[in-house]
């Protein structure tokens, strides 16, 4: 919850003050044609007015009437590994905090490290995104926008998501292994070509495209800023 | 995110030029001794400035400067079944919304619902607690107040819960099976006692007490409506 700070008041309150003060002085001196009285009114409202502005503002800042949240949403960011997820889902969050918005970043990596124990199985891999859907869905009827990267391979998870939450948009960064390679810079995909690593999406476990995906992008024909730009224009126009 | 809607602004900009146009009335006619010329100019005044308060009113809405935030909490109750924790839970979330707090109730039995598949051993459990602790932790950073009422037996995911948040009340409701089977409509204690169900916390399975918790009642000496009470002015003394 956000509450006005004193300073801010303080300085609304100046800066009401300068604005309707020239005001006055100018509608007193229409009417007496004196500047004199004009500007010794403007001086005596000036001391009265902010006192009882200040306090006018502080009482309106506790009533809650008309307060209204924007609405939120989850933006799930799906695809391989190197596709482009967590470049994609940093710069959208600068878009948010560009405009004012509150955001949570959920990201595979941040969230695994914090529970090491789970497992690359189907059944592992699809609870693990159950549930982090369900954390992005409390965020997003508290107000906040979730912003999802994970590679979450299979449509039954995010399915389950999507029916969680109420503005869900998923983007499916769409890449091969071939061409998201270029930015692995573990050489986690050249192992799993040698069949040395298990589990790996697209290469030696499934990775299920789903028909439901708000957008779709072909990561071998467009760039992270153009893709950037298209989610914030369907963001803008749908929320 | 909040915003003014603009009826709010409207009502505000009234509110704020009655106050105002009667000071500037009462000024004029200190300074001319004129009564129809301190009406004129407050006529006038009303006008011109209700149009120029409510511009800078949406302007000021635009401005981050000077919004706090309020401190947020993790509020987590735990103790044996039917100790009173999902009632306590409940009636510190209607005092959160009287004082128009941002509030997010997690309850094992809303939690576990959406995830049929999380069993009772002590990994199992203390996983699911981590889980909905981490949960707690990011509402918590997002300004939302989190009452959790889960069993939550072990000390090990309680303190794993308390070390992810900033300010972490754990609130122990100690009980008996013996005082709490009089709370328990589904004759979960008899089955226990009886030994035909396994994992019951307190009985057939462990529950920790934490040297930790911040806040410790006995449930067999004092009513929930204290408890409440005694958890409310802790969290106004202390954030």
């Amino acid at each position: 919850m956000f509450k006005d700070s004193k300073l801010r008041t303080i300085l609304k309150t100046i800066s009401w003050r300068i604005t309707a003060t020239t005001t006055t002085v100018i509608i007193v001196y229409l009417f007496t044609g004196q500047i004199q009285t004009a500007i010794e009114v403007g001086l005596m409202e000036m001391v009265a007015k902010m006192l009882i502005y200040y306090f006018h503002e502080r009482f309106w800042d506790n009533l809650k009437f008309g307060k209204i949240e924007v609405p939120s949403m989850v933006i799930w960011i799906t695809g391989i590994p190197f596709a482009g997820k967590t470049t994609l889902g940093d710069m959208l969050a600068k878009e948010f905090e560009k405009d004012q918005r509150k955001f949570q970043r959920l990201d595979s990596h941040t969230v695994r490290a914090l529970f090491p124990n789970v497992g690359f199985s189907k059944n592992e891999v699809n609870s693990h995104i159950k549930r982090v859907g369900h954390l992005a869905s409390i965020l997003e009827k508290n107000g906040i926008v979730a912003i999802a990267s994970f590679v979450s391979p299979y449509c039954e998870s995010r399915d389950f998501v999507r029916n969680l939450c109420t503005n869900f948009i998923e983007v499916h960064l769409e890449s091969t292994p071939e061409f998201a390679k270029q930015f692995d810079d573990k050489g986690f995909f050249e192992k799993a070509f040698k069949g040395e690593i298990e589990d790996v999406p697209g290469v030696t476990a499934d990775y299920e495209k789903s028909e439901m995906a708000e957008l779709t992008f072909d990561m071998q024909k467009t760039t992270l800023e153009k893709v950037k730009k298209e989610v914030m224009k369907y963001v803008k126009e749908k929320y």
